[in-house]
């Protein structure tokens, strides 16, 4: 990974100073471009980019809460840094196992700063709006001068059941974060796209929340091969996903969500004892040298376990017959 | 950088996870025994790190107030972090050009959580307490439940005045950040270093302000040259800045200070125009290749400048005679 890094940075290029210099300016121009925004800012991370796109939406309204899912990154993977750190409150939206929908928006009575809708839903198997449906929610905040911020951690995910360049789905947003690890392989980092006064502002930020790092080009270096390589692949990992998900669906103890996957990312519900799965997952692994999935987790149904597959660019060299030959071995140990 | 940090992580290193795995681990001990503390935790950044311990002090003694030189960095250079992200006020304690006294401290009233002690303070030339005043203000801190904590940023330039091991300084303090890249030439991080207890709430804060990220181990892998080889060069610096002090002091249009460096990092106030003294260092970088100083500042004295040197391994090479006649050609034009 550094070595790729390293090759990506010409040697006449010279690092940035806390974000600034052409090689990390010329980046985040280059992001902002994508998903159709005219500014980006470069961060060390999605938490960062997204608490702090939130509470310029809410200060600039005034303010203090936002609406998510219950399954919002923020909600579950950020031991409340919106609450303890921004003093911003949540209004959760929606059921934790479906999508948002527009009525669930209808329903909403409290007054709340800014919408995030993440695309795909991780979640929930990787489930993505109807495309009339994005746009109408869309536009049911703008229409009520709240902002609409895109969770696009996977984004890169989402264009192919779209059929829609990315600057058309980033572009129906105020705010638009994407991450620079989950599909495009850096080691870590995430862009926050938006209008310039915004941007602005989330530099400011950004130096408050400690991400203006002495150096911020590693992070832009180690994504530049996945922008040139792996989007251009993306269109490519969905129907490798969906023949992969026809194939291990056939087995009777296994449920494919959702069925067909809209996104390379989907889940999978496995009846069998956790633990076992997780054991014999761990033997194929060693065995056959598949990683087929890293983590188990009970549902609330009793003897059903999900797990999350992510269908990239070494999942291409598996064929559907073989995954349901290794899922096999894993369910039936 | 990157082929240097490439290079120190050996082939059959895991990288972490969210910080994760033993490369890092075994990274945050290292410092940790380094600077006296039983644990530690890799940051991306010291704003992060002295942001979260300033909070947790505070939070543990119900006192949202904390102590610190006008010059502090979370002052100068944070946009108010401290403030804006965790609502602290801050008392600001003794002269802007001067260092702390424990007469200053004896006057404070307002009852405060946290004294953040900078070794050295940079922005008045890289100065030092003595070794009895430090132990003194420290013991003034801990003796009324104040947590002591240490902006050691430049810990290991300081380390050769007081002729004590790190863990000794180090060790007077209830917490210690160091700086990954000031002395070390990481590409930016910090280690926050105390007891087990507030290390393991520091993860959490980690957490809440986006600096856990997907991977840390390039904050660690690109300081571990560092500490290998420039920790134990510390002790040629300090001499080296003092000869070139010396000689460059001689020049009738300088000022050292302090005059003599208590650390490689000290300052010289210039006569002259600020914007003629950074051509002409301009100049001397492209004909005689060396880089005298960053950025010239205008100080209260009309017509007196403020530059700051930092002696480190590339100044090795640099003799008194020659320190003196650059300063001659930046001076005389």
């Amino acid at each position: 990974m550094l070595e790729a890094a390293a090759k990506s940075l010409a040697p006449d290029v010279w690092p940035d100073s806390y974000g600034e210099g052409q090689f990390v300016e010329s980046f985040e121009l280059r992001i902002a471009e994508l998903v159709g925004m005219p500014a980006a800012v470069l961060l060390p991370s999605g938490t960062m980019a997204q608490q702090i796109a939130l509470r310029i939406h809410c200060d600039r309204r005034g303010i203090e809460t936002v609406a998510f899912h219950p399954t919002c990154h923020l909600e579950l993977h950020e031991n409340a840094g919106y609450a303890k750190l921004h003093r911003l409150t949540a209004e959760l939206v929606g059921g934790r196992d479906r999508l948002i929908t527009l009525e669930d928006l209808e329903r909403l009575r409290a007054p709340v700063a800014a919408l995030l809708i993440e695309l795909p839903q991780r979640e929930i198997g990787g489930r993505l709006p109807e495309w009339d449906d994005l746009v109408a929610q869309v536009g049911w905040a703008r229409d009520r001068g709240i902002a609409a911020h895109l969770d696009g951690a996977r984004i890169w995910e989402s264009g192919p059941y779209y059929g829609r360049p990315y600057r058309e789905i980033g572009g129906l947003f105020d705010t638009v974060y994407v991450s620079l690890y989950k599909g495009l392989g850096g080691f870590a980092g995430s862009v926050l796209a938006g209008p310039e006064d915004v941007i602005d502002e989330a530099r400011v930020w950004r130096r408050r929340h400690g991400g203006t790092l002495s150096n911020l080009f590693p992070f832009a270096a180690s994504a530049l091969a996945g922008i040139d390589e792996l989007i251009p692949m993306m269109p490519r990992f969905l129907p490798h996903a969906r023949a992969l998900a026809a194939a291990v669906g056939q087995l009777p103890e296994v449920v494919v969500v959702p069925d067909q996957p809209q996104t390379p990312l989907f889940h999978l519900h496995l009846r069998g004892d956790p633990q076992q799965l997780q054991e014999r997952a761990l033997d194929v692994a060693e065995q056959r040298r598949v990683w087929l999935f890293h983590h188990v987790e009970p549902t609330a149904i009793p003897g059903v376990n999900k797990v999350e597959l992510n269908i990239a660019e070494p999942a291409l060299e598996i064929t559907p017959e073989e995954a349901a030959e290794l899922f096999q071995l894993v369910l039936a140990g």
